[in-house]
């Protein structure tokens, strides 16, 4: 039986396409799952996809990874990177091997976005590579955990 | 005639694989090399492989990315990420799309490596994937520039 | 057909006029309803009421204001003013000029209390003025996106 | 016999409407006064309208307030609402409420001009409503002295 | 009839004894709630026993124990102690002796965790003492509020 | 022979009970000192009771704790608790499990208080709950050490 | 010929006694200047006493000093101690020995008045003595001036 | 019977007059008491003197002038000043006017030593005249305590 | 007709070459004045030579210099450098190029000294050059707004 | 024999007027060396022109002016400024007085770049007046030590 | 007659070689007090060597040191090294060379060990050799004060 | 066959004693390498001695230190002791024990100087002793590496 990858989409995430298409695209959350099958697929994997602007649903998500024992999680947290603890505890809680995206480059953005909360209970962090980000995320998963290579955190 | 994306390594990088191996595995420069290579040619492109200890070396190698057109810069400053504005500055001037790649997870580490000041000029960044990141990060850049999808910096 | 101004008020506001009525006064949030409801009608406006505890709830909300194309949005974020980037990334996503009231002068309150994140995405800001802030915010929105003068922000 | 609103306006603002028209609007000092007057009136109410560049001289006026026993002040301090710990303490002692007013939304502003020092001692503050403001101000200080609803400080 | 403590845990409590048994030991959130009721039974008080991942929903609860005039809260806020000024509020409004329960030392651990915006409202807190530390706090509690011996904040 | 716990109490607590009495209670040491003997005695405990203006027979004092072996520790480092790294180390040096008690909510007070330097090596910390804290402690140490459960610090 | 203590008053003490005398006290500058005059008269000295809200005028006021080879300048600068770099270089430029005073203890005040700018170009400073500082400020500089033991800067 | 001033002195002030004469000048401590004795005798105040390199003595010494019922406690807590809450506590709780002296200006010292914590607890303080202050700061305790203007604090 | 240089000094720089002429040399202000009317003559500019103490005369006269259109300003703020948002905000709206001066090299001074808000709306910044910066100054904007070459802001 | 300015030139500055044209103009290095001989000639001085992206050559061509007792020495240390102790060293190692420029006005740029380490050792700096402020340098080079008015550093 | 260097060990240090041998070694302040009297004996030097858990006891002995003429000290201030104002003027005022030891290396220990406020005042310090450090200082206290070589402070 | 001391030098120190040598005295850096090589000789060592500019030649003769696999690596990082993250990881990366040596006591020195970041990574560190600390890290590298007690870091 396949195994799975949570695909966990953080608030505001619902619009992508829809608002500012001149700066975010004009590819939807939809084009984002579309996206994500396809490549988890290449890999012989399954995609849970899940998108929610309430924090709770979020955590919710978290544990049922856990409790599915997913084969690793995708979570790209948006507004929440940046200072829900209680979305950190669920991620460090649930066990999973999980990576970080952000559509944009965070990091070059202003103070208050450059440094994600999250990332410290991250395996890795892709940001600024747009929707793709989410792809390289499953590739580099699959990549990773296949051969497991000590990696320092 | 192919394009070639610069491969741009910082200090202390030549000692991969060699040094403290039960921690950053058994992966030498070389091994990224070769992956570097492979990666690249799926996507039709050539790499120009470089590592240096030298501050200027590396400016100088981005200058020349900038007078040969590169394709893209795929950088890992390593150290020089954390205080090196003369890289910063060389990355702004070499006005190449560049991509930064760390091997381990930076902004779980200690404070002083948690942001990158490369990451104000760079075009999307990688962390923690282990020596895959540079694979990723070509991949990435490939995607990303051929249809270049504006996403928000 | 009348356009609408959406009133969103944050988390504990439910309980306005309950608690400590000797600090905060007897009105009731059914008092902030009226009073709303009075100052539109003046502009030929209609009023959708809305309060939750839930930051998710007053995401949704924001982003109903977007598809509904309101005509502006009244907002009373209370306790998420101080750390909900979430709801900061709705207001900016929702893309209607947003106004923020505070009951109370929070800029004279202790310093946690002193600057709002919501702030910098909200066209005007009003604090002090008791509930009737709703109502010179809706008075201002009326004047302001009637001649719309291109103040400086 | 009417009872008369101090409207205080600091530094640089004798150029409103003069300098950088596409920026501030076209409105200059003289029509925020004529809006002044008119909103006073509709309370009962006279205007005392002053400008001044001079720290010294907008003490003075607050004290002459004082002495006045004015219904209220309105104030934008300019400039001087980032340092002037002088000022600060004019309105304290001046013991007439105190409604702060700028043109632009300040919060959303650099950091240097993000929170007012008079903030502290101003019964209410208003920012982002263009020369509006000075009209909402005025209706709120009606609003709020005539009820004088005990809203928290 | 019997007075009401309120048990209120945050989010990730309900993995308790589940994730890292080898950290946190195999006391679940039912053995807690047991101990709870045990403990209240003493002193002849009952408990009322909820866990939610939710931020709103801990929001309600605290309004349902104002609305309900419980003996006491007693809240282990988990992540949201560090950045929730919406359930610190609802602390407040609500009224209630408000007592904190850690069940790690969270004084000890990272600076982030090492103190929580709640303490600002509770009557007392208590970290380190494992599940244990709810049985003290309904001690305590009944204790403190059997006397009410007049401590200083 | 039973096993002895060591209250040990900080500057100025011989005042307790004697100094605004209207704001600590009138509960003075030698009502902490019987209180502790009481608690103990429930659980088969002798104690060791101190209190003293000098930082060093504080650390005295804990060495002979660790000399003699004790049971526990429960300290209320008082003014000591925000600067002291002499008394730090010392309880780092006894190695007996130390539990830190303040008789007020100091996470609720002035940001010098806010934060005890002692609570980094302490096991668990109480603060608020009056003299009755002491109480609390004797109980939690004596619950924590019997079963020593492997909470996380 | 008398020598000359130039007593320099600065914004908000003209209303001194007259505003908040439950918290000042009754006593008004002109106390000040009789208690000035009369303790400068015991030690031979006479007294140029001055008060301006104006910062320019103060500054003039202490090159005046200079030029008149004033025998001390004892000033409060009240709310321009805690910014005006300008009169702290005056200070600095008139080369005359000056004692500072302030009527409260600012030391005790909020942060925002707990260290004034002018300290560091003083001689001696009075803080809390209510009014009496002024006459102490002048038996000090008498004293001091007399002897001029050389204490440490 | 003669009301007694507490004259206290904190570490290292037993050296005064012979370490760098050249720069604290030759008065020695047996001369600042001297000059004590003399000043209280003008206001009919005998002086307890009391010089002590130890923060337990110095404690106890605030606390045997609560027990006597000193009329006030003039103090130079030198190095203690800094970061000794033990003292600061200390002399909160002893419950008489304390006045603060400092031979220098500390205010114009190294940033380490421009603000001393105790000052939050005395009534007034002074620096910078010399072992003068200490004549002062009994003048200005007489002075004060005689008509006990309520001073803003 | 010639265009006019407004050269602006601020408050302290009367005493130019009269206060410490061992430190500052014994150029005078007048000095000053001459060698800009030399320096501008070259040019074939005229100069509106002005020195005030006054904040608001200052600002006045940026003011002014934006009325009559001057080629430049050339302005040393002295102690209004480092806290005057109201010399900023008039030297922004002045729209003049206006080109800084300090006859110290501020940058190497105490902390308070090292950065001048001011700065921030200035074409270009010389320090360090003694009375010779006016010149340099003058010849600089000569140069700059005769190419006006882009230089990079 | 005449004597020698270094002008020295940090990194990236190789590519002036090549990069960003619209932003930096069209001067190229070559330009602002010949301005610099053109200039130099004027005061009978002759230039020894550097670049390096280099900080060691950097270091290596200031110990160089050094040997060779150079007249000055004139220094752009573009990315150098921010952070390398090792330029400042070598700068106050080389005790030649230096003169340093910046194309840019840095001091109203990002925070990062408002201020310059070499500074501190610097005798005067320029900033903001394009390749023309290397003339205005030498220019000033040679009024100042001419004369060497001793102005305050 | 020989001369005497002071060895005085701070606070917990009398349980060197006691409490966790397997961290700090076997090795007793017994065996440090014989190394450093073997050292010293080369060097033709008696040893004073002294340990307390008292700060003012250590002051007592500085100012004894300086009584003495002792021709150096060697201080390991343990944990007063990092908040005692109180220590560091006793070494201030003690007039003799002092050196300071630390057994570990602090600097490379938690933010709260990096920086010894004592080394403000000492000639040399010493930390991570273990106790060989003692003897080490005491090296080089003998070479130091033999040739008194003019190093840089 | 003899071990070797890699002992290494960083910028400017080949200035040393021809330099202020008032300052740092009129030994050069071929006396430290002379005293090194005799002091060395004493524990039959032999010394690599180096001297560099250049960060990257530092980081290479690191990288030999570790490829001939020193006896151990005495470092004095000079000006790259404050920022470089490169070399500091070239300590790390060489894995053979390293000790810092500063000729001047830097933790006495101003803020930017008092903490260098290799030190994170050093056994153990000397500052103050002149170039005779030199001669101190090889005595105690020579004790610590023969005995290796186990010391805390």
């Amino acid at each position: 039986m396949a195994k799975t990858v949570y695909v966990i989409n953080g608030p505001n995430l619902n619009l992508l396409g829809v608002r500012q298409p001149e700066v975010y695209g004009r590819a939807t959350l939809a084009d984002v799952e579309k996206l994500c099958r396809a490549r988890a697929k290449r890999h012989g994997l399954e995609v849970d996809f899940f998108q929610s602007n309430s924090e709770s649903a979020i955590i919710d998500k978290l544990h049922e990874a856990r409790a599915k024992k997913a084969f690793a999680v995708v979570i790209n947290p948006a507004g929440y990177s940046y200072y829900s603890v209680a979305v950190l505890d669920a991620v460090i809680a649930c066990e999973i091997p999980t990576f970080e995206v952000h559509i944009s480059n965070i990091h070059a953005r202003e103070p208050l976005r450059q440094h994600s909360l999250i990332s410290a209970a991250a395996r890795a962090v892709i940001a600024g590579y747009g929707i793709e980000g989410y792809g390289l995320a499953i590739d580099g998963a699959a990549a990773l955990l296949a051969t497991d290579t000590k990696t320092k955190r």
